[in-house]
């Protein structure tokens, strides 16, 4: 088990510093500058100088209390003593967040190997070498040298620690968040498959990311994928898919990339959610941290700008969904609220004069409606009729909460991400937006696809 | 010739009003709020109420000066007779924004077809109905319901009113512009390729962007396409690509899209741009705006981040793109800027801590490499070791700037929108962004294509 990584009672930092340009200063501040950490942390650095108002240690031999994990920065060329010094302080972790070993040379596999057999016997973990470190948001713990998360339900491993941290400015734009996060670099010790063992039975994390390049022991990773996928969604991003990208993965990782026709084979068949691009991932996570699984395919659209939802009946149909019929009934509800220039056809074309409370009427017959699965609401906002450009997202928000947000809805307010009004609302609301036709019909695919497999599975 | 409605001397607002909640005031505010606009505006309503401090006309007819272009809003029902007295007094051009013609029924099209037959012999040209109407953005002239698009190079014909006022959004966001704007609904007389001929020669229009959903004359159309594309880059996107498309569209605009697989092989013989997305629509308009022709194909990628220039690769060989070999002297040439870490491969991963300086030199090693064609310079903003958030892209476009921009210089931010220093700093410098690899990749294949496209008809 590696849970204990996550929630440390006391944590050492070895190469800490008062300098800010090195990256022992940055784990150190992240430590530190977090208040609800309620774990002890202490300060190993060579110098003896205090740091943060902190005495430091010169060795961690010194620390009188128990050490759960042990963070390393101190240059390749002098960790072995360091490494020595944390076997024999008995702690139970440790992270190597130094660089410099297998991802360069031969010399510094063969020194990775070394590192791992020293510590096999004693039942000591590692994590590492050459990684960013690891997050457990939950209790405000960052030991790792990039930003902090924001916190959410998302747990996250990435090959690549500045993927992680650009996926931390994207949650951040999505108000999205994570619950965990891990890179483990060169992992000699503790491996890929373990840290999604743990994402597995961690009761905090809903949804399971993953960026990855390669992939050690591959069939038990099916394994795991399809035991997680049956009680949490899982996405992800392949980085070397291609020639160029293996390529340029090996020399980044300094291990071969996987090759991403059999890879893709294997996943297809777990149910995850294989993204082709970085923006797909970001919906894919936005769609699962908002939306419900829907009850079926069948689609009803409502907007203001015809070429809005023109653009995405393309995507719907690239998608493979399915637009629902209106019925009679259906449009007999519908008409009271819309002008007679309106047609009752799907999608619902309401022009450019509708409003608020338009756009809550229609949206909560849609939400109430039988015949309709999954609500669709396009909206270009209007720069005309004295009409505020958060009316139509409120009327929209407004009928998904008065009927308990119990179908997916879809906001498309296409190119809008500039409208501070409107993202603060969403924020409030806890609700999302797209802002392209592309994806708000991917949310919807991946909505279904989780879906017809909850449903598959039930049967099985 | 109707480049007369983009520079009247005097316009008339028929259906000009106070009432906020009216598309008569938005266009009557839309003309006077312009300081730059050197027309003469006159309003006329039947309340012979003053408005903004102008007084109102009851008829066009009272007006004494002559009108160069009148701008109809009054309802359909009662259009016949605002349309007899702007011929007769001779306006040179009609644009009626009105609704509620042949995008409705049957009887609107005869009714459309009674106006066109009424001002054919006269000379007098109309716009509409059923339209947003125009702007020139040169001269400060909206002549429209919708917002005043930002000002810039781009010229725009839209068959959907509110996908121009989207793009606008999207346009302020990346910094680039309109010179002219127009949507002419149903096109009754002034048609959509009559537009285009006109963009054609005008000089502040270096690109053309068209969104469209249906095509009169397309044989016409692909003609001038080959024209224009010969001295200036289009772009465009089609909505009602499928079925579901092709049906949403015909509800909106009362005519049959075109067929997508037809109108695609057609416009492939051209050499434009023909877009899947409204994401690579502005993707492609910013290029454009943005960056030089390269010479040749062969790129160069350097990077603080593995994973970004992983997925770049990926995309890179995805769009069938071609990295450039680094030759010994090359190497030679950078290796003094980079620490022993670093391997000397393309995508060049410089690690980390790379700052300002390390990227300044980098790339401008890379924009002087007669070996590289064309630059791509991928950061992941550090939040690490002081580094400040813009740094990065500073030094890139320094580099830029000091070879004097003569190779295009890709800046890929993965997921870096939300920092506005950096964004002030791109439109300080007036250089570009872009925020996926998908994105990098995309604007890199387009301007390729542009190369060869001017290539071959160099050779011609």
């Amino acid at each position: 088990m590696v849970s204990f990584f996550f929630y440390p009672k006391t944590i050492a930092v070895i190469g800490a510093t008062n300098n800010p340009k090195k990256f022992g200063n940055a784990v150190t501040v992240n430590l530190l500058n977090n208040k609800n950490l309620k774990s002890q942390v202490f300060l190993v650095s060579h110098k003896g100088q205090e740091i943060g108002g902190l005495r430091t240690y010169k060795s961690i031999l010194e620390i009188q209390s128990e050490i759960d994990i042990a963070i390393i920065l101190v240059p390749a060329k002098v960790i072995d003593d360091v490494i020595d010094q944390c076997l024999k302080k008995k702690v139970k972790g440790i992270i190597i967040i130094t660089a410099g070993f297998g991802e360069i040379d031969e010399e510094g596999k063969k020194k990775e190997q070394e590192i791992a057999l020293k510590s096999d016997n004693t039942g000591i973990r590692i994590i590492g070498p050459n990684c960013v470190g690891l997050q457990n948001l939950d209790i405000g713990l960052n030991a790792s040298f990039i930003q902090t998360a924001p916190i959410g339900n998302i747990s996250m491993i990435s090959q690549s620690g500045s993927f992680g941290c650009a996926s931390f400015y994207a949650m951040e734009r999505e108000y999205i968040g994570c619950s965990k996060f891990a890179n483990i670099g060169n992992s000699i010790d503790v491996s890929f498959n373990e840290i999604l063992e743990y994402f597995k039975t961690d009761q905090n994390t809903r949804i399971i990311s993953i960026y990855m390049e390669t992939i050690e022991s591959g069939k038990e990773f099916v394994k795991i994928l399809k035991e997680i996928i049956r009680i949490k969604p899982i996405v992800v991003l392949k980085g070397g898919r291609t020639n160029y990208g293996m390529k340029a993965a090996s020399s980044h990782t300094g291990s071969i990339a996987t090759n991403y026709k059999m890879f893709k084979t294997s996943l297809k068949q777990t149910g995850v959610v294989l993204c082709e691009n970085v923006n797909d991932f970001i919906t894919a996570l936005k769609t699962f941290s908002y939306l419900p699984i829907p009850e079926g395919e069948r689609i009803g659209v409502l907007t203001n700008s015809g070429g809005s939802s023109v653009l995405f009946s393309d995507k719907a149909e690239g998608f493979n969904l399915s637009m629902a019929e209106f019925s009679d009934e259906f449009k007999a509800k519908i008409s009271p609220y819309l002008i007679p220039l309106v047609k009752l056809v799907n999608p619902l074309d309401m022009i450019g004069g509708a409003n608020e409370s338009t756009y809550y009427n229609i949206t909560k017959i849609m939400l109430e409606e039988p015949t309709i699965d999954i609500v669709v609401a396009c909206v270009v906002i209007p720069p005309f009729l004295k009409m505020k450009s958060d009316e139509h997202y409120r009327g929209i928000i407004r009928a998904w909460n008065d009927t308990g947000r119990k179908k997916p809805l879809i906001p498309l307010l296409m190119f809008s991400e500039d409208f501070i009004i409107l993202r603060e609302h969403s924020k409030r609301e806890k609700s999302t937006i797209f802002f392209t036709p592309h994806d708000a019909a991917y949310a919807i695919r991946i909505l279904i696809e989780r879906m017809k497999l909850l449903k598959k599975l039930e049967r099985l």
